[in-house]
């Protein structure tokens, strides 16, 4: 075992699961707050591999502070216009002069920018839906080398700060995270007309789940509004039949409940998204690192989108945290809901938290001494590999958001 | 009894006061993160009170999403200078037609925003040290009438949203509050090399409090690095002075941990706050409505400054729920801890939440069945009597960060 | 005979091609004052011709004030990079609302930013070597229909202002004016590594001619130092070429002669325009209306780019003035130089300026009465006929830079 | 006599005041383009004093490019307000960084931005009716060093460009000079009705002279209608008085033509410019050197404030001309018309313009070598002491616009 402070210890409250109410939200990757975190975070990104590309490792930044002001648009059945753009300001520091080379650090981060709105926003129409401003200060140099071939070292944190993760999901969470993604995914591959602000709220009570959704309609897709119904029948369907695949309790779905038909009041908009008329965003003001705003649990004020993945305790203990409470439910039988929280020490290695408590609820039967060293060796060998959570960041294998 | 949905239970979970380890933070006022807040909510009082005058309600609007670009500057002892300036960009939306009348928005947020930061902020040379900018889209039309002469009525809520809080505070979210507060005030006006920026962080192990302050300093008033020494341990007294009036427990004061005098590295500033030199900042991404960041506790996402206070949920039953919470613990004895929670649901009258559910923590030998009725009828009393925070919010009387 | 005020008369002064110094400039259009020209134009070419198709007619609008701030890049043979994008703020004001109608003027205006940049400027990536950002105040209703089936009617002048235009051309003008355009379009076409901002600079000193080329080279497109010489001398021989085609007169060309080449300073760019390194832009600040900037002649202060081409005498005289003349020294024999002068006043009609003098220098052995009856026939006709500028400029016919 | 190249010839055309028809204007320092002049030239005097005091020399600068984009205002009588607020944005560069100081230049320049609106144009409220903004960026080091103790220089012309100086001013060209110094000046000083936002157009036929004034009143000291009406006519009265003092031809005044008291369509501002509704501005489009615009001389399409006074020959030879104009006529009798052009060459001493050519009518009975030696020696001289001009721009005793 290393010298690693780990605590396993029981939780003081019931498994989320079995709590009587419980609220989880996730706000689509259209929404206001999730496009700042994605612009921000590909551009974070884009920076990261810029410097190892460059330089050969990753230097001073973060742009998590993105800011979107919304616009203002004239939907219409079969197609309207954005009428005043909408305006993100990407905002951050960035190493721009380092050992006599210039690294272009607002290029690099509008390109990242723009390719990633185009890809995953793609309705609006960058430069013209869209104006892409930047205000990048100037980093101060050096972090630490972690992937470089020799003198390679863990990184220090950069603040004192904590993460905190959680597993399993609930089924309630499993439901609004997968409804989200799917219908960004796979349903609007097929329905054109689905935006991509999809604002999804679940909440149990006992047994009975109500799932939420604010789904942003494509204008050019809905030609009227016996149209417009049948699309929020459609989204009602595939999210009950998202539900059912994760639970047998009760599910009601309910699509768009604001409308008001006979006053004209819909969720129709132009680029699928509430940014174009009169939703401003901003990083870390939505979904947590594991993509879901979950107040029956810890969570983080962090931002994640955006920091830099090598020293930034609130990026990297957030997304490890989550990725160890994973880990472990995962690989030990008998856990009913864990929480993983790591709390960092300035100036102390990030392998070496200042505390990781575990709080876990086990199952039936099953008693904490029972997991309690199998626990321990899974967190400490995560620790041990801290850097490899920044690696998969900077690939753009983790979401942030 | 009303029929609003409030539930009192038990929590399953050890009160703060009594869990092994507690972490507290707060940014103070001259924090980035704060000033945004801070910035946020005197435009949105302004705006409040500007509507109230002219048109005799409040008229839409939210400014909750003001964003601030950090600048350069060049700190020496005796007194350096800002480089670049701060660039601070307020956001959001606010009605400026309503029935015939042109309402100045934007001029009067500016003034607000001016107004703040020359009374707050002070060593901040408005128009200098910092650009003050604004893109306020335009808010669309009508709120309830909330104070009205006739026809008042309680507004809907905007969102299906929740808000939280606790009290009583444990006595680390005193310290770390009160500390702030009063470095903040009686001693900043006593010793004005201590800037607004105070950043405090309280961990509590057992019943061993660490208080880790770190103070930006003002140059002006630093001649030498044997004054700054001298002002950093003078905040180190103070804040162990306070601490001491709060608790019992051992008390360890930190300030300025990262600091380095045989390199030069010091937290001297120009203008007492981090905005100066690379500190990003924005609305809600600090402080929780009561002041604090308490990852032990429930925490509310939403940003709570700059809001509506008519009818915004996210700002409203944050606020009124720590005000319930602070109204039980000094009504009612026998509690030890206790969170309030207050559940919207889009288009419901905002003093009948979908659900208000109270859980406490009794303190030994008090039965949740001893103080129920009594609990149940303040929170139903202080729900009926929601508008009364929209009037304080107006008024400047709470504040949200 | 009409009754517009029209007056012929001699000139009191010598043909510029007699006179003994003559001094003549053009910007390129990638020149950061003509880039701001020519986007102000385009946007006001497609705001006009918007307007027509959703309105029937021309609404309010001016975009005569784009400001194009200068971005930093880091050239190299072979190709190097933009390390700080060009910020470019269109500016001015446009009906965004008409009669029930929304006119969306800020993406309208952008569409048409892009599309000119993109088409013109080809080397900048619009998004990431330059940011478009937009300013446009809400334009104040209606203009006169001047298009129209019925009711149509000459626009009344919305200034007191005056517009000049002068012909034939000398030697020296053409030469300046037509090797910049076939520098920017055959030239181009065959040799890419010639970018678009191209300053010319003609001085004639009795019947010697020096032209002085400034012309930025793409780096993409030069290896070496050798190569850039080898660029540098195929461009002053096109251009002499070009020149022999114009005069009989001496002529010598210089190109880049500020370059260093021992000390490595040359002219090298990445985008082709000297925007991307420390020369900002305006509207209006560059070449007159005619394309020209011509000291030994009257020149109008005012900016033709970007005005509305209904009711701006800022715009409308100095294009009128100038085909007139053009028309004149066309259809006349016997005139060797000829300036026009058109002075409008606020409220007048369009079609009968305050006053239209046109001053001639004859050829020798003709009088002016044997050509003034002619001359104000062709005059009065051309005035008749103004709104037909208007049209011609909506329809992209006319250049104004 | 030096070795300049000095020409002194006829001119071919009449003195200006012998003409038939002469036109003259001048915008009135509130003017959006002499706003923006102001603020450019204000911020480059601050600079070069501070590069002065800092370092000893003035080192590479320009800000001729500030944009003032327009705000909207609701003026009435008694006073309005302002509704949505200009917005100007300080353009250019500047040495920041030179011999391991720090040079803040962005701070200096909105210091000087602000004390010069506060001063010039008070009823603007700097921070509520007019936001300031800037971008300013990296200038590249040294220039030559003009007043130093050892190794003083003459610096080489930036640029092959142009100056042009006129001498004496017409008869019309002092009324509409004189008639806005005073009405901003002593008239305003008792009259506070009266705006900074005045433009003057003479025009001359013949013997006649029509001045026509535009000049925005202040709401605030406007009651009503009437007393509207009667600062008009205190206004024309003014007027009609200066000019009586500048000539014995007759003079007819006109102020605020436009206004329509019918349709209540007055010339009413509530900071006394245009600037707050609808009219943008721009550096280099108002006022030439000399503050007229004078479409029968020649003109310099070179904008002069905000130039570096050093080396930039777009800023030296337009003032120096003109100072040498008027040296000249002060000191030389016989003259009736007098202009002077220099034109340098890039890279060669400013001291030694390639060629300059003074054009000359003389007075009757007087012959051009009566005056020629007496001209070319002033000439010489002043040449001579070229960076005089130099001076005198950074301690601010010459206008630009």
């Amino acid at each position: 075992m290393s010298e690693r402070n780990i605590r396993v210890e029981p939780i003081d409250r019931q498994a989320v699961e079995d709590q009587e109410v419980e609220i989880v939200e996730r706000k689509g990757i259209g929404h206001p707050d999730s496009i700042s975190d994605g612009v921000a975070e590909a551009v974070a990104g884009a920076l990261a591999r810029e410097y190892l590309d460059r330089i050969g490792k990753v230097l001073h930044f973060n742009t998590d502070e993105t800011q979107l002001v919304a616009g203002e648009a004239a939907p219409a059945f079969g197609g309207g216009e954005v009428v005043d753009p909408i305006y993100l300001l990407i905002v951050g520091r960035a190493t721009k002069h380092y050992d006599g080379q210039t690294i272009p650090a607002e290029t690099i981060a509008l390109r990242a920018a723009r390719e990633y709105l185009e890809s995953e926003i793609p309705q609006l129409t960058v430069g013209e839906d869209i104006v892409v401003d930047i205000r990048l200060g100037e980093g101060s140099g050096d972090l630490q080398d972690v992937f470089g071939e020799d003198e390679v070292s863990v990184p220090m944190a950069n603040d004192t700060s904590f993460g905190v993760g959680h597993a399993p999901l609930t089924e309630t969470e499993q439901i609004v995270l997968e409804a989200e993604r799917r219908l960004n995914g796979e349903f609007a591959d097929e329905n054109p007309y689905v935006g991509t602000d999809i604002k999804i709220m679940g909440k149990r009570e006992g047994d009975e789940i109500d799932v939420t959704v604010a789904a942003a309609m494509v204008d050019e897709h809905i030609a009227d509004l016996d149209a417009y119904a049948e699309a929020v029948e459609s989204v009602r369907e595939f999210v009950a039949e998202v539900a059912s695949e994760h639970t047998d309790r009760d599910v009601t779905v309910h699509v768009n409940t604001a409308d008001d038909y006979e006053e004209g009041s819909i969720y129709l908009t132009v680029t699928g998204t509430s940014a174009e008329q009169g939703d401003d965003g901003s990083v870390g003001r939505g979904n947590r690192a594991n993509g879901l705003i979950t107040p029956n649990r810890s969570m983080s004020m962090e931002a994640t989108s955006g920091k830099n993945p090598v020293n930034h305790i609130g990026k990297i203990y957030n997304l490890l945290s989550t990725e160890i409470a994973e880990e472990v439910v995962g690989e030990v039988d008998g856990i009913r809901d864990l929480r993983v929280r790591l709390l960092s020490q300035i100036g102390r290695p990030i392998d070496q938290p200042h505390v990781a408590d575990v709080h876990v609820v086990t199952e039936a039967g099953v008693e904490l001494s029972d997991v309690e060293a199998e626990i321990e060796t899974i967190v400490d060998a995560e620790l041990a590999n801290v850097t490899d959570i920044t690696r998969r960041v900077i690939d753009g294998e983790l979401t942030t958001f």
